[in-house]
């Protein structure tokens, strides 16, 4: 028996301006981390803005709901992830201003000119490839797993990609900050801003948001911590005020 | 008229077993970072314990208090200060236990044998020189600013004086973390925990806590922030419980 696309698919609510998104009932679908990184972006007005990874086209979306940018593209492998973000921008009308395009991160620079960005985000897959683990073949693996690209592909080609003085936000797992640092060091992007992500202010932090310069000369500002919940089942009023839409 | 050593320095209380130590008047003495990175060090029993530009001496006499270790030697390059160093150690019958060397940081690997230590500790000058705005002749100047030795070099020498496994823990400015992990990458350090200082819970980060080890392959954790002030003038629980004196 064929599953339609209505058994696989649900609509989540964005915003209360009523921006909605398609997600996979099977579990694709976006996370808190794209919530986080979408709000952490500053986007300034008439900027084009690229993200590498789209899957459903979360980041995109928000940030033409949150900034001023003149037009948002997002990049997606999975022809299948592409053709529902596709869908979700229709859905919010958006067709002007956000393009999907299908297409791999690690040769990003083949479908785009380069230095031709202001601002390049990505929430990438966090785990290395062990093989073995993980089936290569499968669309939540390859959005978590380094199956098709590693965290070198993407900031080798988010650097190539950006105009001088560009800007790449990121989120990722604090236990590759140590790699992502030397890459942005080797790549030439200098970063500048850093904030952690706790759950609780008590615990070990779970992800990083990272800001870097194409270029430029900038300090490092390690910012304020970004503390998800108060208390259990409760969201602080930093959390509760941007997030509006997950996974259930 | 001459100053005499009292009219220079006062004696700080450190915790409520009485251990003490001398500062200078003149503002050379320990700060709370020197008394973060103590707390924040593991020493394990029987440890022998080097820290690079000791200064008054505040780590090894704190870490021979708080940890297990066999032995601590502070490195320091100014012999006033080292003198005043060896006082305190003295006022504290600890002679056995903690040595104050004269030397310099960049050619620490020809004093003390390579691979001798278990535990490398530093609070090293954290500001990059700045021709011109430092007197290069001024004892506080040399322990803030890189006249002396570099971060590079603290990085490159305590690598070298570690044993293979052996761990390394430092207090600096978060402006300089990138430099900071790309260079322990470059000598071969791994960076293995972290934690971010902040005066409040929404400030940003003034300093960060870094251990390294030599070799090996463990992941970077990020741990809790450690704040300082719960409110105005009043530091938190665990701050409170470690922080027994500084300058006034």
């Amino acid at each position: 028996m064929e599953t339609t696309r209505a058994d696989q698919e649900r609509i989540a609510i964005l915003n209360p301006d009523g921006y909605r998104i398609y997600q996979r009932r099977d579990g694709f679908c976006f996370g808190m981390d794209a919530v986080l990184l979408a709000h952490f972006c500053r986007v300034k007005e008439g900027e084009r803005v690229l993200d590498l990874g789209t899957g459903t086209g979360i980041i995109p979306i928000l940030l033409e709901y949150h900034t001023k940018g003149s037009h948002f593209t997002g990049l997606e492998i999975q022809e299948q992830v592409a053709d529902m973000a596709r869908r979700s921008v229709a859905l919010n009308h958006l067709e002007e201003k956000v393009s999907i395009v299908t297409g791999d991160i690690c040769r990003a620079t083949e479908q785009f000119p380069k230095a031709s960005f202001d601002v390049v985000t990505s929430n990438p897959p966090y785990m290395k490839r062990q093989n073995g683990l993980v089936n290569p073949g499968e669309a939540r693996a390859i959005s978590r797993h380094e199956v098709l690209c590693t965290l070198e592909d993407v900031i080798s080609q988010a650097k190539q990609l950006l105009k001088p003085e560009g800007h790449f936000f990121m989120v990722h797992r604090p236990q590759r900050l140590g790699e992502i640092m030397t890459l942005c060091h080797q790549y030439g992007l200098r970063p500048h801003r850093l904030r952690m992500v706790h759950s609780f202010v008590e615990k070990e932090a779970n992800m990083v948001l990272v800001e870097a310069v194409r270029g430029g000369n900038r300090q490092l500002l390690v910012e304020r911590p970004l503390i998800i919940f108060e208390k259990p089942g409760q969201y602080t009023p930093e959390v509760a005020q941007m997030y509006y839409g997950s996974c259930d």
